[in-house]
């Protein structure tokens, strides 16, 4: 058997202000875009452990738009953005803000890759218009949100 | 008087893969954002002289979308995006694919300043993933497209 890398790879590229994340996951790439785009899959493992999520709306089609909420003791945390362009089982495109930081906006694409036996390899770069930017993202702590949802994403693949 | 600034600038960033557009015009912040939402003011200056202009849509509100087609002897050239936030007289962030490159896309973002005297600053970056993509999109002619829709855009402002 293959070895699966299960491992999530989170990349600061060194010429753009651009951060690119890369998992695998033992599920094809049907039924990893499915659980991006179904919200009633989405809501059950995008972010870290230990925060409900609430979706407002999730219309993940080409020109169509989110917006969640997380939240936990502290308070609640809204993000919010637009599809550019859906392309089932291959890609998707949409920007990305933090309430909370309402003037920042990320551009982001995340890839699906058939890479064999039921496995898909997803890359997911995330692009703003700042180094300081870029790198403020990565020091918030980004990094267990994403490992933390895409272990629970493994689960809900599971299933 | 004050002296107003018609020239286009156009300038690359020398860190960023981002473009930067600044321009002046002799109306206020309102007229020229109301300029860049109504289609019917749209397509009256957005692209180059020469080329007829048809709005398939212009939903510009956050998180709608849009797509249009320019068009002359040669052909024709498709252009659509979403609309990631419209803050009535202040900003609008948006992304830009021409339909002839499908996988290319910009976060663009257009600033509307007061800058006095009934005049507006307009400044527009669009952002893009590498370098490479960003010199070619200088390279393809855009500076022509630009600079006469601006001129455009003067003789709908002073209508």
């Amino acid at each position: 058997m293959t070895t699966t890398t299960h491992e999530t790879q989170i990349v600061a590229d060194p010429d753009v202000p651009l951060v690119r994340i890369t998992r695998e996951f033992d599920a094809p790439p049907s039924k990893v875009f499915r659980a991006h785009t179904d919200p009633e899959l989405v809501v059950q493992w995008l972010g870290p452990r230990g925060l409900e999520m609430r979706i407002d709306h999730y219309d993940c089609r080409t020109g169509g738009s989110y917006r969640y909420v997380h939240s936990d003791a502290n308070g609640e945390y809204g993000f919010r953005g637009t599809f550019h362009e859906v392309r089932p089982d291959e890609l998707i495109v949409q920007t990305f803000t933090f309430e909370g930081m309402p003037d920042g906006v990320a551009l982001e694409k995340l890839v699906l890759e058939d890479v064999g036996d039921g496995r898909t390899r997803l890359t997911v770069t995330s692009l703003v218009d700042s180094f300081a930017d870029r790198d403020a993202m990565i020091a918030s702590g980004m990094e267990v949100g994403i490992v933390q949802g895409y272990e629970r994403l493994d689960e809900v693949l599971a299933r």
